[in-house]
């Protein structure tokens, strides 16, 4: 079975989306708030939207609302409808101790059949590594960090001594501490769209690697792009905008996930073009010696090159002529000053 | 119907304990992990502890994991095996945004039938308010402090810079703030049994009315007699004892569940014993001037007195005799002190 990472990656490239759809059978979206009734709004929901979808989050709560039969609906709409190959996030902020995480995580992945969750990361390690360790290894969390309803500012900002918020704090954990403790799982934070300065500030904190989830376009007043610039990561993706009544309320739910699919798409080509005029601009001093050597020894030409491949290209490189001490001690430098410079060290 | 408040107290002074049983259907405690398991499990454990519990607190978990069946079987415990006078404290840790966490209140209350919650804060006020406000401001929620696992240490335990702990925080805004928006509800703190210290702090930084939930006695090896000095109120109460696999895998369920309510007994009796002599003993210098003028005046008598109700008193206290300017001035200058040193200014 493939991991979440890999699923979640196939899908996100094989539609270029990054939009993540919302199931939430609220009570005043049904008719009725009756199992079936969920079951079909959902359904309904998922058929509108699967082409732009890049994975799926329902909502364990509003499925719990409905009494007895509430977590057999959810079961079976990922088991039924959702196809096996887009990944299914459940929404459940889940937090306890070790053996009641275990359970928690056994009803998540074996009984719902989820790819990944979100959980609340406040109890610590131990009640999360249950969800993405040992047998769960190759599922994906989202702890929660910095969100993006009124509350957040009770306990989410506060500053630690160390001057860094808590959410801060939290991020660089989970970026940092927690991903090499379980270097398969998928990690990710939940921070709010409508706060790009703790986007770009968990994502400076949890690195590349981490997967950020940013809810509130729409409804809550996010801006897309605003959001995106902040939290995508230097490949231009890494972040997940999830939208539920954003879309499922629209006249056409469709053609609204279709627009959401599109937008985001323009503003990650934005990035990614940003990305690489900035780091064209952003050659470090020990960079530039070492290009201008390369000029002045003859090793790098500019103009049009036929390769032995046929292909034409716009510059050649004959590392062949480092040919003196003084070369190979220049080539020598540059390699130790890039091992020094890497972000990994 | 009574709110959450009334039901606790009634039933913590009619069967004399604050002994709180878990009801944790986990797989290895059944034979088989099926709802007919759990279910008989559950009824077996309240039957065995009926006498010695002043609440139930089944832990959403281990139901969720059975599968479809789960959550039907803890409603029917609640509606057809635990009696109606006797309070259901769902152990879900819930938290999420302003409708979602009112979907997941309607689950816990409206379908489960519990009546109260515990809740993890993080989120903020506005992500617990729908459990405790408006049509549930007569239930009551615990919201987790300062808990007795490891991974407490990761953020409960972090430093902030106003120099409380994160925990500590939590305890004076649920103990102040959160009490005063909700009146009504019965706020409270899941504090780890295994922390005498956060115990002590947590109590203080919340004040007497909050309730504290305290796991770990037991199976975590926190001992019981240090919890309860640490963490009952002024009034020796306002503290739960919840066990689960102690008791449930206990020999004899029952005996043990008697024997923890008459070791917290003996334990409360003694808290109750050290505040009214700890208060005897800080008499403060006016009292004392008060009383001396007191017995001076012959105002105060000791000895044998038989009353108009013809009960016999070891003193006697006329205040007719407070019958000069002087002795006025004093009376009233001990009224002033009094007033002043009223910690409800």
């Amino acid at each position: 079975m493939s991991s979440f990472q890999e699923k979640l990656e196939r899908r996100v490239t094989s539609i270029n989306s990054l939009l993540c759809v919302g199931l939430d059978p609220h009570e005043q979206e049904l008719g009725s708030a009756t199992p079936d009734a969920a079951f079909t709004f959902c359904k309904t929901l998922i058929i509108q939207t699967l082409p732009y979808a890049a994975c799926y989050k329902p909502n364990a709560a509003f499925f719990e609302a409905l009494g007895d039969e509430g977590l057999k609906v959810l079961r079976r709409i990922v088991e039924e409808v959702i196809p096996d190959d887009v990944p299914v996030l459940l929404d459940c902020k889940r937090g306890d101790i070790g053996s009641t995480a275990a359970a928690y995580a056994d009803a998540a992945y074996q009984h719902i059949g989820a790819d990944a969750v979100t959980l609340s990361p406040l109890m610590g390690w131990d009640s999360v590594a249950p969800f993405i360790t040992e047998k769960y290894s190759s599922k994906g969390a989202f702890f929660l960090c910095k969100t993006s309803n009124p509350g957040s500012k009770d306990f989410l900002e506060l500053d630690l001594k160390s001057n860094a918020t808590l959410y801060e704090y939290i991020a660089q954990l989970v970026g940092q501490k927690w991903s090499s403790q379980t270097p398969f799982a998928t990690l990710g934070l939940v921070v709010g769209a409508t706060d790009p300065v703790a986007l770009r500030a968990a994502r400076k904190a949890a690195g590349n690697k981490v997967w950020i989830l940013a809810p509130g376009v729409g409804a809550q007043g996010g801006n897309l792009s605003e959001a995106l610039q902040a939290g995508l990561n230097a490949e231009g993706t890494g972040m997940l905008i999830p939208v539920s009544r954003g879309i499922s309320k629209a006249e056409n739910p469709s053609a609204t996930a279709k627009e959401l699919q599109e937008q985001i798409e323009v503003c990650r080509k934005q990035v990614r073009e940003q990305t690489s005029l900035s780091s064209a601009s952003s050659i470090l001093p020990y960079q530039k010696e070492f290009l201008e050597f390369s000029l002045e020894q003859g090793v790098l030409k500019f103009g049009s090159f036929v390769l032995k491949s046929g292909r034409t290209s716009p510059y050649f490189f004959n590392a062949g002529l480092f040919a003196t001490g003084t070369a190979l001690f220049k080539l020598g430098k540059a390699y130790a000053s890039t091992i020094m410079n890497s972000s990994s060290l």
